[in-house]
């Protein structure tokens, strides 16, 4: 299965400052991906083209951010077999509750894996990303070991500041 | 501007026990409605299909209702230049709360006059149809007139049980 | 029908910092509309006086904001048979969850179509007011088109900072 | 200051499942009340002539119940100087939060005093509306101390039921 | 009765920001009023004392602010016959919404009228304290209705900033 | 040490529904508890006693249940120096949210250790107890440590009905 | 790559009722899983070892329900490199809420792809981990094709019960 | 019993912010203590190998703070007969209702006496291990008493800025 694995989609420009930390970390990781603005309420088009020629493009695995009333996750999972990764962007008045709820609470037959708010979400989708190529790519199973490894190591014992 | 003007679209059949009762009120005033099951995420091409041609099939007014994450209304209303009303189906585990997120925190552009969870919501959705058509239905406008001049009327005195 | 057709109304002079916004959309749209400040709390009388008074006005639509225990839009739509489209004003403490749940949990027989939160609800009460508008004004439906059109197309194929 | 001191009013009957508590306990205090169904979406007219008369009535104190986007309580203060007490009646799907919200969340220059959602609510604005008028009538006064002293003697030194 | 009528209470110094709102209000009524930090947590005898002699000391109404686990007004009206009015204060990490439910949630038999949370909550306390202290107060009665129409009055028509 | 080391205070007999979990888990583990019923708001001043006395009494720990505006735990940690566990009883309108906070938020200085809402937080304030007194009793300690290694094997390693 | 490829883990036996919604959509694709018991806080040792074995075991996708604090699939993460699932079941105070967030909220660096609250988050969790094993298994991925065909296929056009 | 008798245990780097407040409040009291670095996602080994042996190393009380998906209090909980007190750090979109929600809500069995979020759940960790650590320690019990009387006393009588 050659060509990009993975795409980052995302509901505006606005959300890439969260968004950007999937791709670095996926880059960190050595797995080529490709990011785009696909807005499902603005480019519904774009939406239906993008997710419906997903797998035929190639990819394995869709990372999809969005914020507030959040549907680019559901409904791109709702038109592609291939496994959809939801990172609710953070809102402005709701903090991203309403984003989490928008992107989490997909009824019975269409899944989106959904991670944290904010960053800490965007990083997991890549690195969950990671883990399902990984299933099918020893070199990558190595990379991301080693990436687990060197965060457990990176710890410290005890808090800097501490008497 | 003949046909039916107002289309009742709801996310499964578990939906017709709220959105029932958007029926029964645009009954109640006389209004012609077409209910039909158009789920986002099991059938994204009869939304699509759908919303695209809502306008050319001489719908006015679109009330769509749904539940939990609740896309429905939301990609209705990327799709058509029709207002769309949305009702929140009260969920399972958050009691609609998801559903009320999800529906009216529409990002800027693409707007979905969000009525009520529950019952009350479709209700609503037919009453603030029937306030848009009655704009140009001098018929219509006496109906709901006297609708509401009844429901006023309707109102007790004093609670019943009361000593 | 000629006169202004919609009414934007707000519950005090802080609001308009969100309430511009529509105002702003309904130029963009080339629709007609006037600003006035209605409180529903400080100024009853004047709420009475508007609401009932808004149809013989020769208003269409009313768009009413307000914060925290909002009480405009369903007050004011208790006293119109016009559509009230209702804006959630972000509140200091709780962040406009009062105001949305005080506008859009109205009982059955009053309803008031809700829109997000802050800016964004604001924008989308001057679009869905023109949807409503456009219904029989052919010209205001191009530009609406026209006005979607642009949004779609302005929305970037890649998010600007992607390497 | 002669007749009926207390008013208690709510939004519709299905309220007077909880109100009738505070008529209750008005009752067990021997203070006069009337209660009366007084709806500020479905009968506004009532609403303002109830609340700007109030005090020509004669009432000292308004006891207002509702549920959902209840802006009884609100709307009644802002048209009376008399000091209104608000219960917010549990509503379907939220559980009363969004009554709650709606009648706390008043803006500066319009108080009600709330009480807790539900019966517990109802019985306290009878006990408030009590402390008020005891301030100047030694009888209820003396009534409610004998009223709070029987009350902390029937609380039991262990639970029955306790081995 | 004379004495001064209102005694102002607060958790700590940190809730003056907000309660002071609540004493200038009342300076602008020309009430006599006494602010006292009480804690209930680190200054439990204190409450107790201030508590139970209250009504002894010539207070009328009794405004209590705190925030988090808000009990001082809830404690203090346990051990007063006087009416107790609650100002939820504003909360670091949960915006005053813990503040609030542990102030308004009193259980049935000891009531706290609650406010507003914030800066908005104890200038309504003030009013409410107002309000109460008008119906035996005539001069009182005259300052709180000329204070409510000149804050109608000072509501503006239109938006300032609007074209 | 002598005498009995755990008391369970409560806020009502309601609340024994839920706190017998934590006697009979003190049974189980062979510690001596005394259970009564304390209402902060109808019996402040068994309130007062009971915590300035409850080090006196020999109690080493103190487990407080109550529900809503729950000012048990917290009033009584304010008048011990004892630790004091606090089990938020689940309320009607909002199950237990308010009692949670109003238990859990206090203000640095005086800490209460607060466990879940319902029956597991009574089990659970029974077994951090017993942690504490096991702290100096090895008897307890082999009981305790007995207990939880019976519940680590009472886990099943499969779900009962799995095909 | 043979073996069992799925693993359903739960916290407990009354989280089966939820979780064995996940092993029938298995069944029906006609996936081999393997459900276990794994309580993180009962049986913390069961899981390291299961955990840290669950790949060596063959297992390619781990799914996790638990309820409240739910620690089990985050701790899974932490101790795995295989893509974890997690589902969140509904709890009796908080419905779930609890649940959701401890399951969802992971911090950067351990993944959970997270469901939605109860049967439609275990459904969809199968069906997530059908459409990773998906990507290297062609039989399943038509037989995915023809699971979610019919299911599009099976959505009714109207209503049942509708006039 | 010698050795140190509190750990302070955190998720990461970011939470010493928080927790040092509970370090300081031990110094103040007199309490030799030990900080470090647990994180029970990053280094679950560092997890298992400290809550099993911090019996053995003569810990008495473990304070644990941890935000987001709090697992580290409660993981502890799971492989340490001491009782475990935890702190919900404010977690940056849902200001620490996920941190707190995760802690406090655990299952029957494993308990975890949960303080407030943020820093005054920090400084209350450190005094509620206080509390136990007096029960068996004369000269903390005075300096804790000495330490409340202070707290006390330090309580002013007026708020600084009132006229």
């Amino acid at each position: 299965m050659a060509g990009v694995p993975v795409a980052i989609i995302m509901g505006s420009q606005s959300d890439w400052a969260t968004m950007r930390h999937a791709a670095e970390t996926l880059d960190a990781l050595g797995i080529p991906h490709d990011a785009r603005i696909v807005s499902a309420h603005r480019t519904p088009d774009r939406l239906v083209a993008f997710a419906k020629g997903a797998k035929a493009e190639g990819f394995q695995v869709v990372i999809a951010g969005a914020g507030g009333a959040a549907h680019l996750p559901g409904m791109t999972a709702a038109m592609t077999p291939l496994p959809v990764f939801g990172v609710p962007v953070e809102s402005k008045s709701l903090s991203g509750q309403d984003s989490l709820l928008s992107i989490v609470q997909m009824p019975a037959g269409i899944p989106v894996g959904t991670l944290a708010i904010g960053r800490a979400g965007a990083v997991n989708a890549a690195l969950l990303a990671a883990a399902v190529l990984a299933l099918h790519d020893k070199g990558l199973a190595e990379r991301l070991d080693a990436w687990r490894r060197r965060q457990s190591e990176s710890v410290a014992e005890r808090p800097v500041g501490e008497a």
